[in-house]
């Protein structure tokens, strides 16, 4: 066995067979959800002096089909690079030491030598794992920024929004290049494309000023030619646009910093509180499409005022925006139709929204400002959702972890570390305050905590409340709400089959409460709070019979969704190792109340996790990393989404999740 | 020597040594006009009866780089594909039956099993000659449409602008899949975009068509989505965009048929007859660019109603236009300010000019058709002669051929087969009739050819005149310029320096033609045409020895480039195999005279061709196939673009080409 062989039939069959090419297997189709490859990263780190610090070693598992650069970025582990990924830069460069062949790109012939290929070098971006493989991480040759968003997560600084400040030599008849092409001649570790925009521009403003100018890029296109340098003033807009509340962050995407926050109400309210009202209103009138496509970018224009006028940045220095929004928002927001999605069989125009200018979405700010809305796994597992999954890094955590955003339409993702699986639930509106009879929304004058003491004598009271803004209780929020069944569930007034028991009983079983067990014409209600102590029942914040009905029917629906996706993967309750509870009702809910009435597994409440707003986290994270929106579009690979109304076992299911039985 | 080596040392070394991968050299970087690989491509075809008709062989010579596909493309030869060359149809399936490794693709891998790979068997379309190959074609199985544009070029039919009627299944909840997806599974050799603008209609236009639509795809973007089969209206408009005339032909790119042509004068008139009076325009008005801009967008838009009204053919249903225009007329259509085009060093914003909508240009067509603009080579190589290169096939034709488009602005190439050089002589007016005493355009009443007769006697006439509209003259344009200067210097009436010859000397050479030369004030001129017999010469149309000093100037810088090319390539005058006179002045100007007059090489006036339009040629095939305006894109690698004004040798050059000596 000696020398190479000869002639090409050999070794273009030797090439097929030894995959040393890619084969259709190495392509994302692969990302069914199932099967992750690992990666052993040993990442080296020059010393203070010079020398060589002992290496740092992580293990991480991704789809497979990722690119070693992005499974390294995904995990907080820097490799050098200034194109973002396309093979230009070639500076990625990574060494394999795992025996067995490994793909070769024309950039790796172009960037190593045979010797260094043999030895398993590679630039990082192009090679998709597809195996498990010990990777090899040179040091550094330039430090770079990360930033701490979504839950802890350490993101690496790498926004689609560049800056480059050039000084080119100016034109003369022995160099006669265009414009254009002295600039890109001047970047060249990104391959730049222009638009008519910027060439009207290009030619003025570099011979205004003279030459030195700041290019201003999104991706690898050049959206702008700004005189001198201004590569100081780098901003962008995360948007969170929910059905009832939007928020803005503006951010410095040069340092990762929010500058400033500012929310308001989505300005669509007028035409409903949740998305089915909303659609239902396109349907009725022809024009209601385009009003609420207003309503929407009048909220948004609103708040990027607000967080420029608070940080003092000037808006045409904001070049690019994110926005998460469920998939009827994000319809709605571009002006499309959602009626689709409003009727079985509930169907999306695209999963992924084309890349548009900001104005498209009513915004002022700069020119040529880019939006990305982040893509939906369903129409009813939205961009808001698939944000939230990046905030919480749903697709990178070994452990067993469950996502549930309640709202009127609940979503809920399980991963159990290898497998991703989501669903919704329509929950209907209980958590959002409707249908509730004493129902409002998380404002001042809600109830959104409550204890009960069945047997308080003398001053101790018999309810505690907690009332959002300290201030007269005027009704129930949703977490009121949940806190209120689970207490009566828990001092036994509520049995296990949702009905308020016969107030003979609750003498006996709860004598400091069973006076505030009435009725309301021929309804059983619970008084929680009494404006005056003569009050009727009706002048007084209560939970009715019918509250408690909607409440079981939303959590039934809810506790089937997780039962039901435990159960394909094997799953008991126990097994899962954390429950994030997202959304501002997550945040507002108490995990002992959420087990207590089944609404997530049962488990220690350590393991509950109110996550916050995790889809405003998720945008502001595709602003600050290409890696992390690149992240984002592969979830759409990755996860498997189940359509609950399909399955044999839902009805049987949801009438067993209907008890409040512990 | 047996069985395959082991390990991936060996094996990668080996990859990269023996150039299986693609390597730096094969790149289009090296199309510096140098050297060319020859194609020898066996073509088989199926006859009648099913057997297999004896091969067709053909040879060909393209610049290195260049797929295997765009090469037979270019020169007739038909391969199966229907995705346009992208790697995606896998149908344009060749075999290279040349000795030595030929790179492998992973779509090859795809495509082919390891024994085809090693027979040669690839897909054209992504494998680049890069050394000489023998190619074997397969029998086609659709048989390509192909229409005959430019001179005489047979052109296979792809155009960027697609239709394609489907009939997809309704969505169901089993079946959820995004509208988009639903199409583009249904679409599957093309990988399809869509933007904002086609999602606004996807959802409605589906299910309005109960799911029966047509798709509009310009290369792979969906650009609408059409109720019901449509595919038969698919209209495009092929503009010459002229500095004095705009012509604009309406193509049905599904046959190739040109169905209504119309010209009519650029409104930008106004500002001035020449581009440089135009740039000035707008260096001294601000608004001048943008009512220039206006008024280029009102002279296409007016011919393509017009075309459009002609053919009875719904403007909505043209959906791409190609644009051959100079730098200038291109950058003013554009609203790119041209300052940098008019003053040293002459410089471009870029040299392709971005894709952009139609609409952008002021047509009301489609209302996302796009637009098409031709790549210039320099500031004064502009798109115009890009297209007319490509419609006389400059780079395709083993001749040594000289293209010659003579105007105010002069564009030269000259290709020896192997090697393609450009440059641009500033001829000034003369050929466009300005400062030519009696000069005109070439409209009714201009003389275009003049024979003279020094000894006609009795009823013979002395002058014979040919004039445009067969009316009275009333003044000589450019051709009948070039005829009068040529027969005088024929005659002996004109000496070799371009001076009249003395009145005396003149009844001695030509007795007939004697009382013809007068002089008005100082000047002395040579009457051409009296109205009337005692008409003072002033009241005729005559020839002045200015007139012929300008002439002179003007042939002096046309011949100062092309021999100056000739030069380069180390080529003598009778090495020219032929001479392509190129715009509408090139169709009017005789070739003896211009022999005679030394603005064209000394050949046999067969050698000497009338090109006609070929601008307005080449934008037809930029519309009838992508593979074409590939081949435009590809000429600014292929041409190099020489400066006459750097070069140490033109001002003698010149000098000696002002003589009229034979």
């Amino acid at each position: 066995m000696s020398g190479p062989p000869e002639g090409p039939d050999f070794s273009l069959a030797d090439v097929a067979r030894e995959g040393l090419l890619e084969r259709p297997g190495a392509e994302p189709a692969t990302h069914d959800g199932t099967g992750r490859v690992g990666l052993a990263f040993t990442v080296r780190t020059a010393a203070e002096d010079g020398a060589e610090a002992p290496p740092a070693v992580r293990d991480v598992r991704v789809p497979p089909g990722v690119t070693v650069f992005d499974a390294a970025s995904w995990n907080g582990i820097a490799i050098d690079s200034t194109c973002g990924g396309h093979g230009t830069c070639h500076k990625c460069r990574i060494r394999i030491t795992t025996d067995g062949p490994t793909p070769v790109t024309r950039h790796d012939v172009r960037t190593f030598t045979p010797a260094q290929l043999a030895e398993g070098w590679r630039l990082g971006c192009l090679l998709h794992a597809t195996r498990d493989l010990a990777v090899e991480v040179p040091p550094l040759t330039t430090r770079p920024k990360a930033a701490t968003v979504g839950i802890g997560r350490q993101v690496i600084l790498r926004p689609a929004l560049q800056k480059r400040y050039v000084e080119l030599d100016e034109a003369t008849l022995a160099d006669q290049r265009t414009d254009l092409v002295r600039l890109t001649d001047a970047i060249d570790d990104l391959e730049l494309t222009a638009d008519l925009h910027v060439l009207r521009r290009l030619s003025t403003v570099l011979r205004a000023a003279d030459f030195k100018v700041t290019a201003v890029i999104i991706d690898e296109a050049l959206v702008d030619i700004e005189p001198g340098d201004t590569t100081g003033a780098r901003y962008a807009i995360a948007f969170d646009l929910g059905t009832t509340t939007v928020v803005g962050t503006l951010l410095d995407v040069g340092t990762g910093t929010p500058l400033a926050v500012a929310s308001t109400l989505n300005a669509q309210q007028p035409f409903g509180g949740d998305v089915i009202t909303r659609i239902s209103a396109t349907m009725m009138d022809p024009d209601a499409l385009g009003r609420l496509q207003q309503a929407a970018g009048a909220t948004l224009s609103s708040l990027a005022k607000e967080v420029c006028r608070e940080a003092r940045v000037d808006p045409g220095h904001v070049y690019e925006v994110a926005v998460a929004g469920n998939a009827t928002m994000t319809a709605l927001a571009l002006g499309i139709d959602p009626e689709p999605l409003g009727v079985a069989p509930f169907v999306m125009s695209a999963a992924q929204p084309p890349s548009v200018l900001a104005s498209e979405l009513g915004l002022s700010l700069h020119p040529r400002a880019r939006a990305f809305l982040f893509p939906a796994l369903g129409a009813y597992v939205g961009g808001d959702i698939v944000a939230g999954m990046l905030a919480s890094g749903m697709d990178r955590d070994k452990r067993t972890r469950l996502f549930i955003d309640v709202g009127t339409n609940c979503e809920i993702v399980l991963s159990d570390g290898e497998t991703i699986l989501s669903t919704a639930a329509p929950a209907g509106p209980a958590f959002e305050g409707g249908a509730i009879r004493c129902g409002m929304r998380a404002a001042d004058g809600a109830i959104e905590v409550i204890k009960v003491d069945p047997h308080a004598e003398g001053e101790d009271p018999a309810v505690t409340l907690q009332v959002i803004g300290d201030v007269e209780p005027r009704g129930l929020c949703g977490s009121g709400l949940v806190d209120a069944v689970a207490e009566l569930v828990r001092v036994g007034l509520l049995d296990a089959s949702g009905r308020l028991v016969p107030e003979d009983d609750a003498k006996d079983i709860a004598p400091a409460l069973a006076d505030r067990l009435t009725r309301i014409g021929e309804e059983r209600v619970f008084v929680l709070h009494r404006p005056t102590p003569d009050a009727e029942p009706a002048e007084c914040v209560y939970l009715s019979q019918r509250d408690v009905r909607e409440l079981q029917f939303a959590k039934a629906a809810i506790s089937t969704g997780w039962s039901l996706l435990l159960e394909q993967l094997g799953l008991e309750q126990r097994d899962v190792q954390q429950v994030l509870l997202a959304g501002s009702f997550g945040s507002y809910l108490s995990p002992a109340s959420a087990v207590r009435i089944g609404l997530v597994p049962r488990l220690p409440v350590l393991r509950i996790v109110a996550a916050g707003n995790v889809a405003g986290e998720g945008a502001k994270m595709a602003l600050l990393s290409v890696r992390e929106r690149a992240g984002a579009q592969a979830l759409l690979e990755e996860v498997t989404y189940v359509e609950l109304s399909d399955r044999p076992g839902f009805n049987d299911a949801f009438v067993d999740q209907l008890s409040f039985a512990p």
